[in-house]
């Protein structure tokens, strides 16, 4: 993943949603785009099922919403393909996954390399991984005795929870704190930083290079 | 340990070195002390050989020191008991480790139990354990593509780079940094949280309860 990203317009974003989650990081972006913190707008969000709450709250919002799910196709490339479909009617610059529990097929992120982010509640790669997701990185956290925590903005590549880090935002965890107390405070930031994390994308900042990612201050070639 | 901590006293400090460090985090707990940070004085520094510079540097700063060498004992148990009489004579209230690389001999470490310290330049229990010391540390954070590291300060226990955690203080890692710069970023802070932590301590405001350190505001019992 050597992607020069380079966006001169404002960019077309989609973001993946699916199962139950309340969809704050979509709304995050969203709103993140209509102040003009983000260069872009969300054009499309998919989602896996008619009935989450996230897939409302983009309707609310007047997104576009597709709903896509695993369960209607064969396999990962049928998937896949549908997915590509989607993104492709929509000319689609950036995928954000925000609550996407599933693995993402692979032909779909050969194809967007260096174009999927994600977030993650925690510092990865700590506490990512799979069956890790939602409460049960906090827990894990939270048994850990680590003071501190955070959350991880990063491309998406085959691996899951992997991928090059673009931001990570630490929280302060405290001895008292529950699952619950710090899923509440790591929530916040990455609200917070996947909005920077796009924002500077949307301005063509960040440049991947030997797996890292780079902040630029100009578009310029180097 | 469930040790209760509280000493109303002007706590009595010593603080053990090895090998060639430069003696800054000694420094900054003997400066804590002097500037009344710490309620506390630092009695004693015992080092593993008299040419270290941690030991010229407390001899400048007018502290006593002793030279205990783990290769003129014949055992652990020995050193150990070396270790405790110099302890046991300065009537020490607290050990911190600082630049201290070897293993503490088991019967300090339970017969000083919650009474042991430790600052390591890394977010713990990751990046810590044998041989993760000094530059280690840090290539090995360079080498994983976080953005965020820090330093632990934390009680020791008979495992190595374990015990529970004090302070946790986040540090950023940009990706042009190099071990070395990492490592100046991170030393900074330790020199702080470990201050921050030997205050604590020495206000009695610390208390281990199920393997977590609380912090408790007034030193009478709950």
């Amino acid at each position: 993943m050597n992607t020069e990203i380079h966006p001169m317009h404002k960019i077309r974003i989609a973001i993946m949603v699916s199962g139950h989650g309340r969809g704050s990081n979509m709304q995050a972006l969203i709103n993140g785009c209509h102040t003009g913190m983000i260069n872009g707008e969300v054009a499309l969000v998919i989602g896996t099922r008619s009935d989450a709450p996230a897939i409302q709250r983009a309707k609310e919002s007047s997104v576009d919403t597709r709903i896509i799910s695993p369960n209607r196709h064969p396999d990962d490339n049928s998937y896949g393909q549908a997915i590509m479909e989607a993104l492709d009617s929509k000319k689609i610059d950036l995928v954000c996954l925000a609550g996407f529990m599933r693995y993402l097929p692979s032909c779909v992120v050969r194809k967007y390399a260096g174009k999927i982010m994600n977030v993650h509640p925690a510092l990865l790669p700590f506490f990512g991984g799979k069956g890790m997701y939602g409460e049960h990185v906090h827990q894990a956290v939270v048994a850990s005795g680590m003071r501190v925590s955070g959350c991880t903005v990063h491309f998406v590549d085959e691996d899951y929870d992997n991928g090059p880090i673009i931001l990570q935002t630490p929280v302060p965890v405290y001895p008292e704190d529950t699952p619950e107390t710090l899923a509440a405070r790591v929530l916040e930031k990455e609200h917070s930083s996947y909005v920077e994390a796009v924002r500077l994308y949307s301005l063509g900042m960040l440049k991947i290079k030997n797996g890292k990612v780079f902040l630029c201050n100009d578009n310029s070639e180097e």
